[in-house]
């Protein structure tokens, strides 16, 4: 007779566990994921080694990852570690050549190799791209700014930072066919070749559009968007384009929520069907949202 | 804040369950796994049900399930039916033509096909095969046999059972390649074609080989192989080639298991390199057996 | 000097032969034929294997043959051998659950079984396949029926009949690419996987269609239609679509043929160009209806 | 009831002509047969359509044909009409530079271009080569000639008469994958580029290794191969490697028959199992010599 | 240190000049160039090499070049020495019987050839094609022609003059893709599969719209064309599709150079963005016309 | 007439030096040539852009460029500015965690970087690789060194200096044939994923022979080696493996071309045929040296 004791039992739920997970696998297959990453979630190294843990598992049940990452925290320390003090404008980085050569280092040869090793350490075969490697991501300078908007205001040049002209995917198709993990840093080719700074939130969105993703997951450090109801701070597990706008307009939503959400916007205009924001701090929280119903972060859907 | 109440906890440890099979899923994508299917297991529709569940499972995961199965106790159903008394000869059924005929019928025309819905239902697109289709497996009849081995015994002519001379496992790469289950009933084609009533667990060990499989899995409706050490019937989770052929001379391992037993050797010896016998009956044991250390069933390893 | 005898001269004649059906393998090949088999010309051996022998003969020359078959009589046979009367209602066959499970057991166990044996003895590596196989044939249940269409008569359920809501030839394509004959029964998958008896008539005129054929063949045990001219039943060795329908609704043409015309009128529609029906009793009918100009059936073109 | 007339009778012969054909076809198909063609039935225009139609029977059924050719006859007539006389020396045509300039037009601009043609009408898409095309055939001149072989004789400068150092079957695997058929002349570019005369039966033995050919066919004007038995030329329908050495040893084989069959031995060394003398004059000999059993020519094999 | 003396100042240069052709590189790889060839440039033996050599190095850089010839001259030549008197009617050669036998000998087994076998000496793996192979050039008869167009004039028959109908590039496509360079002379195959003579020019501009061509390039014996201004003959480097129709009907353009410039309007019609007509009797014109900025010729454009 | 004027003259130079290269472009089509860069070319903008020039019209004309870069003066300019103090040991630089950051930020986030944007403006798809990147480079820890070998000196941890244990191909034949240049720096794995500063000469001259390539070509600035002949320093245009080992020994080599020589040496013995040193600082001097019979480097050969 057989003996069922206990962790046979534990056992068995973790069978059940894969098996819940089939459906998902059925759907994801694939496809590709584009999962922003970025601040507290990417210091934290044990942390970090359970996010590219989560994405090598993508990648095993089919699904083809690719990770987006900016650098800001790394960046401001190096700065200051050379004696250079950070200014921001409208959230934005004030970026002359100085910085943005501090920028290009932090990102490629510190934060972009890091994760790149961490994904070697855990069989994923990942490959660092920043959006110069064969014009990946292709950007020019923004304007001149007026500060919070305002046009009387100071008008200020943010130097080298850069939005998306146009995004050439065919690198990222090559490498992802070929079974490896493409890491791309937020930086953009400029019209001359020249390295930009760009928001890291939006090539994320942008990307996702340009490889048909059918996901776009951004990692961040709050656990997903909360509305007032009722004098309360009540979270959301789902909303809709049209809802989450409204709340920008009702300045329910601020701060460095925004460029986040954002994001998500372009990525859905763009076609996207299903974006989220999951708190990164969680460990494998990113796996919670993807696998289980109820999902742990808030999901933005068209 | 972020709330951790019990849901949420629970949905971590599902998380954490993932990503312990990881290492599983490195090692196997792209590999071949035989099963042998029969028995009780076979009969109970939800167990049944379960069985498949794993093996999409696998699939999807990047391994090629192929099944393997007989039908012994549909078969002596449908012939009582049919008011034919089964006979069976050192444990192989004496099959005159008529019964061959039933055993072809009930086969290939009930349970082969029961197993290829219960796929279908789960989304593993499974296709029916019998050994005849392409000539999978080539086969003679066995020469006529004395009872219990006994020379003075009585000599008795099986009739249409056979055993493999040759497979073919072109059409098995062909519809696995192209993303099918291959599910395979064990009749076999005889020199001129005629159909042969082979044993289901030595299929299943032969084509292992063929298909240079990574595992043989063998479910049947007893939890593994015991030994009796200090008067107890001890369980063994895993044991050698050698070992068990010694338990096999000491008649440790007697009746219905043996022909299991040589499945797994068959395999062992062709260059399989890791054969299990689990309890088919315990819901998902296979995938027990194959995602946790510890397994639940015996293994049998070169 | 060259001494021509009487055994050169037959053998002149015969490369003439071979040489003169040039420009028929020209316009054929690649192309699919389904041809439809079923009745008497399946129950005597010999004219199976015929049957058989051109339709690998057709493989060689570059087409790509696909066999459908029912098997109604060896049904009937096997219910009676069992101590089940078999009932009919307008020409269809109530089909309770029982009954469906000797269909199944017989057309997969038995006939389709033996016609994959015949190919192989042949050298044309046949593969079978019920609809139910990777979801060929995806099918819903008949409505029930008036019996003869009278609206005042017994309403009668046929049980597991079923007629063809969708075809997935995947599967077909995958086999006959990689040089196999599939060889396919006239059973569906029904909402929710359980096999379901169709019209065979019926799956060829579809499943012509779904291929792209360039022809439907209808092999049948009658010599081909025939009409009543000046007092005369005069055979018709070529017929559009549009006279072949005045001819049903004038009563002409009745009985079993209609199945049949219906079949080559599906096909019709769905663009298949030509449909044959040709007398399966006589050797090699097929061969001489495709290779000669006057044919010995009956075609119906569009 | 069915009417067998005289008409369908003889459709039922045709059947079964193309029925005993299968065994031949599922020998041949994908495999090389390379035909040497030449002398008196190449000027025939009814036979030469005869020799066409049969390569085109042999492309669809699923062979790949490559057809030789030489063309004596017609350079002679071309030169004696531009005053030119023709000069033998041990059977080789001394050949001056005006000579081979006559040569090269009338192979490659008359006698190649006319096959291609008829090629293209009946259906078979030829492509005419040269041996200097993508340098097929590398060839070398022959050093100077003693007449008969007599040291004592005078010394004859042959010109530019070549033999083959290497083949490069590249282009004619290309064309040939692709659909085509080659048709390539005896003419070979030298060292320096420069064309050279060569032996077609030396070619066609040669390029029947290269290719590693199932068969070579040789086309002549006699219809095989005799010796004297009993006083009485006797044909030979089969003969073995040994045999025909032994032959030429006696001096029982002499003139024209020679290079042929030395072509056959130079393409069996090289491992073509089977080669075939076949008289041209005969319509579709070599459809009687390949798909009857008796044959009409003389099979030399190994 | 570094000591520069002439030598390496010449090498330097040489450096430099591969370098200025690196954007020409850039803007040709994998496009198909059509050169057509003829009259003076291909009677020096030298001259021809140097064209050669440009197309080998074009291979190289990645262009498909295919190079389309005629030969009046070697006809005119041929013709002569068999005591045949040329005819010419509205600059087109009467062509009986016997002058299409010459026309065609000429064209493949000597010009063709001969271009083949320079190919193969400049490492260029050549393929000699006449457009009666694999049907390249379906082309028709001319009409009969009135003499000098003038309505009141003899009528004459031109026999074997054709012109094209349908050009089937799949050959062409298949050996180049293959690294070979396809050389195809302007014999078409008729309606009966017939060789007629086609004008090259002509063949060339349609040739160069069916394979979708960047550029036309005529190399002819006279170094480009020329208009009259003030009084005097002046070199154009550049002329619009528009510009040289005018000058046809000022009659600027005349006698030989109208066929070339024919071609050139019908690629440009076709889509052909640029031609070219180019000096053949300057060494290395082609190379000079396509990878310097002025060129030695006269482009047409759209 | 055609009038040759000056520019005529000197167009028709360029086209020669374009016909001179083609027997390289024959001989290196479809090869990886290794380049190493570093030192002083690779800090002026001018050369730099000649070296990538270089570099692109290499890959045009069909050879596959695989750069490899290190980018020491960089890494001691910005280690100054940051105020850490560089130290040598044997030539190699102490590398504690701290320098290694700089290293990595160096090498990845500026030098890789500008190489890459700088192939991009010359339209030649550049890709930036760390050894890390997909692990191409695995690396170990060199052993801890005496201080000029002297086994009685002190004894000194280089840090984070490595060597490679094996080299993995995969990612640079994946971008290679997918028509990027991959650009590499010399950063390697270790064992638990860690960065380690490598000999960027080494890496090339493994990389080399792990590419299988036809050259590796070593920029440097200097212009070669010279070696004392009769009191005079006198260049080497090219030398033996032999020989070279014997200057090496006799210590006419010495200083920084020691490691230069070393990655040549390496190369050679892994089955690389040829192995230049070039002088950077000359414009194209890469174009001269493989263009050119007499080059302006030393080549050291087998």
């Amino acid at each position: 007779m057989y003996k069922i004791n206990r962790e046979v039992l534990r056992n068995i739920s973790k069978a059940e566990v894969l098996i819940e997970a089939l459906p998902y696998m059925r759907a994801f297959t694939g496809k590709y994921f584009v999962v922003k990453y970025g601040g507290q979630a990417m210091v934290n190294r044990e942390l970090m080694e359970a996010v590219i843990v989560d994405l090598v598992l993508l990648k095993y049940i089919g699904v083809k990852p690719v990770l987006v990452h900016g650098g800001g925290k790394e960046v401001t320390e190096v700065m200051e570690r050379m004696g250079k003090k950070p200014r921001f404008v409208n959230g934005l980085r004030v970026t002359d050549d100085e910085t943005m050569e501090i920028v290009e280092m932090v990102l490629m040869g510190k934060v972009n190799q890091q994760i790149v090793s961490l994904f070697n350490k855990q069989g994923g075969k990942a490959v660092g791209f920043s959006g110069r490697d064969a014009e990946i991501l292709q950007a020019r300078r923004l304007d001149q700014q007026k500060i919070n908007g305002d046009p009387e205001g100071e008008t200020v040049d943010l130097g080298r930072v850069g939005e998306i002209i146009q995004i050439d995917p065919a690198l990222i198709h090559t490498v992802s066919d070929n079974g490896y993990i493409p890491v791309l840093s937020s930086i953009g080719a400029g019209i001359n070749g020249e390295s930009l700074n760009i928001n890291a939130d939006h090539v994320a969105g942008e990307l996702a559009v340009a490889l048909k993703a059918e996901k776009l997951i951004v990692l961040t450090d709050v656990d997903g968007i909360y509305h007032l109801r009722e004098g309360k701070q009540q979270f959301i597990s789902s909303v809709n384009q049209k809802e989450i706008r409204a709340m920008i307009m009702n300045g329910e939503i601020s701060g460095g929520m925004i460029p986040k959400v954002e994001s998500c916007l372009m990525a859905l205009d763009g076609g996207v069907r299903r974006t989220h924001i999951v708190d990164g701090r969680v460990p494998h929280s990113m796996i919670l949202e993807i696998f289980t119903d109820a999902g742990i972060g808030t999901m933005v859907k068209q």
